[in-house]
């Protein structure tokens, strides 16, 4: 069986734009050919007769070597945006394979060298955070970004092989995360003009044509007392959501293979390297799935394939990342894409650590979370690579988890016991943590009831929920992936601050 | 010039899930081979000693069609899981090329038949708001979810074949559309455990090892004070996105071309079938592009490719909505990807207007908005298509729009008089409205600066938008799709509620 995708015809899109990026004139033209490229001066190095200059237009991370006689070239400092036309030939230097010996030279936008604050060396990080506005002409940013957007697009050309359908869950959700959360509020500002407005269409509609008998003037003072207060917009309290998952579990019960890639939202005030209050999760959900090892050979097919879709696409932004950022980039990338990730229960998983001799902060006990000490010691130390941690305890996790039908073989202080799991999963990362969680969902329906009251939740609330079981229920799971984590995975970066565009955590909301 | 996207190898990625879908199955199996099918029961009809099952599985609008000899089929009502086992064969029926000879039946899930709200027959489209966690199994509902994953995977698709990279611009920002818009403010409700855990994490880092000459006790007695109270979360208000236009600009001074997809709010109290309060705009920024026309040739490129794209991937969809929905859709798509997109500037449309003839309510008169009678006329009546007007006058339009070098010819009650517009472009398609936006920014900082001024506001504020003008200016442009208008023109739909899977607005925010 091939994919959908790959039986229609691949169509070749035609260029829509009249210039051409750098990326696109440095592969794809023989040398000797007349070429004009746009981009901003990367670096000048001016002498005698003649000066270098790097000019990049951001399509890739190596710009492209411009070479320009007598003064053509003078005064030219970095950040300028310049046009350059001339002819690319051979290039005698190492570092590039053609390069442009400038004929005509035109500064389309000059740059404040004095100010610039970007000069030819390597900046901090946190520097770069500073004038976030700018970050993205550092190379290391620039190669981020690339890889971010290449990242999101490897994720859909999977799915989309898989015959995913892409579900735009809602931002706006009344669900607070069971109340315990930290969720932000959302309130309108009405402006005066919109009150307004909202005034004179009740009043359109009050006219005389109308065949209603109250008169308009009545309906003008209904229409002022009805103009929405700040807290009644929506009619009930509304968040901005934490996931998409219980909304994706109400398509894929009716188009059973969905995802969704959207940014979620935390208020959490931790200032950590691996927190912000607003990040994007991938989310999957799949209907007539009924074993969790389905689940964990479907997220690690998508992991694989969207990482080898960055090997053989971005090759010079790793390359560029495993030399200045991250030495074992590269090989770790590859061993990903090359070696099946491990797959331990948690109760082997705290044998294991418990047998392991090693002193922990927190001792490994069953029916204790993992701490991230132990996440660690499993991932880095004892599987040196992605491994799947299953099947957690049942009072760790949400209600909607699926309790498995098998206890599990506790080892407790008084001996082996059976104790109650759920068929859930975490996938655990060396150097990242928890990169994907997921979970097959309760879809009997009077388990699910039970799970609502021991749980203390609403049935009235989540009878919507409880539907999905009563007409038609259908053995499903599905996962999230933390974008930023996967980017920090992918990258050799550290600090999730510097993975996305523009972050957001507390004090923190530039622009 | 071949694109980038078509230049890598094609690598078919094999199936990461054990089952077929039905499309699947339908579209690349032989008659005679045995199968496995699951899906929900469409449509039973039971005869005497044979049932007649449709089962879908939302991998396509067809379901299978399932002959179930005996009593196999009894009982079996709309709305249950079913797991079907049989042999395809070819169908007798004009409806479906194959059929399913089932052998062996197995209920997955069964369904409450009596309070099922879905039965065999048209729902409308206000019920379907109603039960709208039962929505996606409608048969319309689920071909719009599954057009509108092909338009975004459309899109995306074209972005990347023109060199593109997809930037994650933020939902949280600190504009506030200008104080004049209707916009949603966001606060945190911060519980009382994310307290203590903030207090616990900074009485963590004033453990005894810590090189700090303060006392653990000052340190924690400080973090209780700096525990964030709810308006002081980011340290300044914060709204939800109206635009990633600014945001785009940022990223477009670095990678020249960059594209957007996601959210946007507005707190609109409007009840119309066109608006929502969160809605989904697709977003382009192009650097080095000094040409309106240009612009307009790309979004044109745009828009045909990926309404080509769902005319050859979405048949099946497109010719159930022709059917049932707008019997002109199918000719209204050739007609958009076939026949040039009109153009005019607003001046030009002014004068058409003025000489048509037609009553207005509103005298079409140089200086105003073009009102919405007039748009329609435009596009419908007189363009019998999509029409771009452009060049609106400067006071009509945002500070950021480019000022037009040359002025327009203004007809004017005192005759014709130069005017000031802008490089900017509507595009206006019939039975849908303004469809796309967009313009050239003022790329000059002096001008710009004096925009700022004649609008009042904060030259500190935008200190940062300056400094793109200030360090290596380009002549650039870019435009919005609004997503769920380009739904409802590739659906024949009415009402936006009925093209987004969750709607949100006034009053309305269901789960």
């Amino acid at each position: 069986m091939t994919s959908t995708s790959s039986q229609s015809p691949i169509r070749i899109i035609p260029p829509a734009l009249p210039n051409r990026t750098i990326k696109s004139i440095l592969t794809s033209t023989e040398p000797g050919t007349s070429v004009k490229v746009q981009g901003w001066i990367r670096s000048a190095r001016q002498q005698k007769h003649v000066t270098f200059l790097e000019v990049n237009d951001g399509s890739s991370l190596k710009g492209v070597q411009a070479i320009l006689s007598g003064g053509q070239g003078k005064g030219l400092v970095a950040g300028t945006s310049v046009e350059l036309e001339g002819t690319l030939v051979k290039s005698l230097g190492k570092e590039q394979a053609l390069e442009l010996q400038v004929s005509d030279m035109r500064v389309i936008g000059p740059c404040d060298g004095e100010t610039y604050p970007l000069q030819k060396k390597r900046h901090s990080f946190e520097f770069l955070r500073e004038i976030s506005h700018l970050r993205s002409r550092a190379k290391t940013a620039s190669a981020i970004l690339r890889l971010r957007s290449a990242s999101a697009w490897g994720f859909q050309k999977f799915f989309e092989s898989q015959e995913f359908i892409q579900v735009h869950t809602p931002l706006l959700t009344t669900h607070d995360c069971e109340g315990g959360g930290e969720v932000f509020k959302i309130a309108p500002r009405i402006s005066a003009r919109a009150q307004q407005q909202a005034l004179e269409e009740h009043q359109n509609q009050s006219n005389p044509t109308s065949s209603s008998t109250t008169t308009s003037g009545d309906k003008a003072a209904n229409a002022i007392i009805a103009a929405p207060a700040p807290s009644d917009f929506f009619g009930s309290p509304v968040y901005l959501t934490v996931s998409g998952q219980l909304h994706l579990e109400i398509v894929a019960s009716a188009i059973s293979r969905v995802y969704t890639m959207g940014p979620v939202f935390r208020a959490e005030p931790s200032m950590t390297p691996r927190h912000l209050s607003e990040f994007w999760m991938l989310e999957a959900e799949i209907a007539f799935l009924d074993k969790l090892d389905h689940l964990l050979d479907f997220s690690e097919a998508c992991l694989r394939e969207t990482t080898r879709y960055l090997l053989e696409n971005c090759a010079d932004d790793i390359e560029f990342l495993n030399t200045w950022i991250d030495k074992s980039l590269k090989s770790r990338l590859t061993q990903l894409v090359e070696q099946p990730f491990a797959r331990m229960t948690y109760t082997e998983a705290i044998e294991v650590l418990q047998r392991s001799g090693e002193r922990f902060e927190f001792e490994p006990k069953w029916g204790q979370g993992l701490q991230s000490e132990h996440e660690k010691w499993l991932a880095g130390s004892h599987c040196k690579g992605p491994v799947f941690v299953t099947d957690y305890p049942a009072g760790l996790k949400p209600f909607y988890m699926r309790k498995n039908d098998e206890p599990a073989k506790a080892i407790t202080s008084s001996g082996v016991e059976d104790r109650t799991t759920v068929g859930c999963v975490d996938l655990l990362v060396p150097g990242i943590g928890e990169l994907m969680g997921g979970s097959l969902r309760e879809e009997r329906p009077e388990v699910l009831k039970k799970q609502l009251d021991e749980f203390g939740l609403d049935q009235e609330e989540y009878q919507w929920y409880m539907d999905l079981r009563k007409f038609g229920t259908v053995p499903h799971g599905g996962w999230g992936i933390g974008f930023e984590r996967y980017i920090l995975m992918v990258t050799g970066m550290d600090n999730v601050r510097d993975v996305i565009p523009f972050p957001r955590y507390n004090h923190h909301c530039k622009f």
